[in-house]
């Protein structure tokens, strides 16, 4: 049997962490192309060298420095294509849609999973504009054209969220789900607590660590977890909201006396999204709140991320886990092609 | 098609619950047979009524009790058949073996399992006996037949362990699980912490509760949580051990001044049951471990269960549930039956 061919929409960290598991696990797929938009683009119909490719990323060179062995390929090797061209071009069975994050306009993130759909590929993305904005319309896209769309990396990168759902909850009804969906809100108010920072000290070293932009508003004003809620609404509940329905608030307003306070009373605040179906209606929010420490999402320390389903045959499960990292998020891509390869 | 038809082997506590949720949820499947020790046993080739027999139960009746509407089955329903016997007649497709456990011989629950794998059907169990001491000839046995041989309820009920694992972290691997197995000794230790009580104070009212049996020395004294630390090893790390390969130690010598001693240093007492490979050998053991309370296994609060999965692409990942109940061990043998209808 021919082995899966798979194309590469985007090769920065999670490509590249991406293609690291794919060699170091030895990962049964025909990397056949990438198109990146700072890395150029190279394909070659009989599957690219990974190994090679890392070496040339390691060494700051780009894709187009890449060349087929002598033996490969008859010269069918291309360089240059964009990523449309790339979808258009070559063949692949599934598509890893790993390009830069807009949750404003989700493109041209939308626009290139929707070609893929057209052209009978499975697709699986970690990127949130998308899913965030267009669920349905690329679900049923995909539906149509009798592939996959698989999102497993956009909620807490590879900790298991949608997998979890439909894999280990089937026959289950998911009620509510809630918890802490950024990893550097996070880091910033156990900071806070455990070290007796300021809001802004905290901040500066999460920025330090890289955990947070130099541009920290996305993070602390609530909005990358808002986009997680609106996914998590959308998918796992049936939902059709967008990102302005969901009342917002960051933890920018948060002080240490707060935090302080909070701990006295055996409180701790967390940035909490969440979502339920209640009487037909979605109610979700994305807001600090103080959780007794006898909430299993109080645990949560560091940068990392956790999720309580609320269930009506289990009552309620929290899985807790890593929110982010290269290949943290290179495994939800990998998590999702076996899915397809399997299915 | 017709309907998936399913044999309960056992209908106490977690059959009822079974049946209670494939009446509540309308479940898709043909309940053909059911045979219990106590409650007799009841056939009709056309399915039985699940309303019916909840009702009958409800009321005091056993399954001999039972009647088919004159309609049905043209007279080929019988009563009375044991285990065995139901096995051998009952041309059930799946199997949920749900008898009483015996971790020191595992019969006749293996009996029972051998003799379905052996005529083609495939098996759920929830069953730590059978599990824990003859997991790899049964999972043999069932791949010489074509069958499956499924245990998601066998550790924390319905809590996702085994599908967590193959469905979720497949393209991973597991280096070590480690958790809270046993609910009752996390309700007697937690007692203790929380409410200043001695170990023989959070026992009885554990007992009280319905937690703790009679005799308590099976939670107590760690053995519950070593039979599910063989299962794990057995299952999710290869391994081949047996209950007497691992050192155990349970909560009985644990004082409350230990207790508290250790919350001054800013530490909890977990009973842990874990499992580590190191350089091709398994290290098992439960035992009480003083964590830090930064480990999310101390915020696992009252009888809830937790296991934390250490692996190579994820790091780690905890998830934390309910580890027993009718309805969340009757969801375990749920999801597998539903896995098996959908393989």
């Amino acid at each position: 049997m021919e082995k899966t061919k798979l194309a590469l929409l985007g090769c920065g960290n999670v490509g590249q962490g991406l293609l690291q598991i794919i060699h170091d696990k030895k990962v049964d797929v025909n990397v056949v192309a990438i198109s990146d938009f700072k890395l150029g683009s190279v394909f070659c119909s009989d599957g690219l060298s990974v190994s090679k490719i890392l070496d040339l990323l390691k060494e700051g060179k780009t894709l187009e420095d890449y060349n087929c062995n002598p033996s490969c390929c008859q010269g069918v090797m291309h360089k240059g294509w964009d990523v449309l061209e790339t979808i258009e071009n070559c063949g692949a069975d599934i598509v890893a849609e790993m390009t830069f994050t807009d949750l404003k306009t989700a493109e041209p993130a939308t626009s290139y999973i929707e070609a893929a759909l057209k052209k009978g590929m499975h697709v699986t993305t970690s990127n949130k504009g998308p899913t965030a904005l267009n669920y349905k319309k690329l679900s049923k896209l995909a539906d149509a054209n009798g592939v996959k769309f698989l999102i497993e990396g956009t909620v807490m990168s590879g900790t298991p969220v949608f997998n979890l759902a439909r894999e280990t909850f089937a026959g289950c009804d998911i009620k509510e789900v809630k918890g802490i969906l950024n990893g550097t809100t996070n880091y910033i108010l156990a900071q806070m607590e455990n070290e007796g920072w300021s809001y802004e000290a905290a901040l500066k070293k999460a920025q330090e660590l890289g955990y947070a932009e130099a541009d920290p508003t996305a993070d602390v004003e609530g909005i990358d977890a808002l986009a997680k809620v609106v996914i998590l609404s959308n998918v796992l509940l049936g939902a059709s909201i967008k990102p302005e329905d969901v009342p917002r608030e960051g933890i920018s307003k948060i002080t240490l006396a707060d935090v302080e306070n909070a701990a006295k009373e055996g409180m701790r605040y967390k940035l909490i999204g969440s979502t339920k179906l209640e009487n037909g209606k979605i109610i979700a929010s994305v807001k600090p709140i103080k959780l007794p420490l006898s909430d299993p999402l109080t645990g949560v320390g560091g940068a990392n991320n956790a999720l309580t389903f609320d269930t009506d045959l289990l009552g309620e499960v929290t899985i807790q886990g890593p929110g982010a990292g290269r290949i943290e998020t290179g495994f939800s891509i990998l998590v999702d092609i076996l899915k397809i390869m399997n299915s």
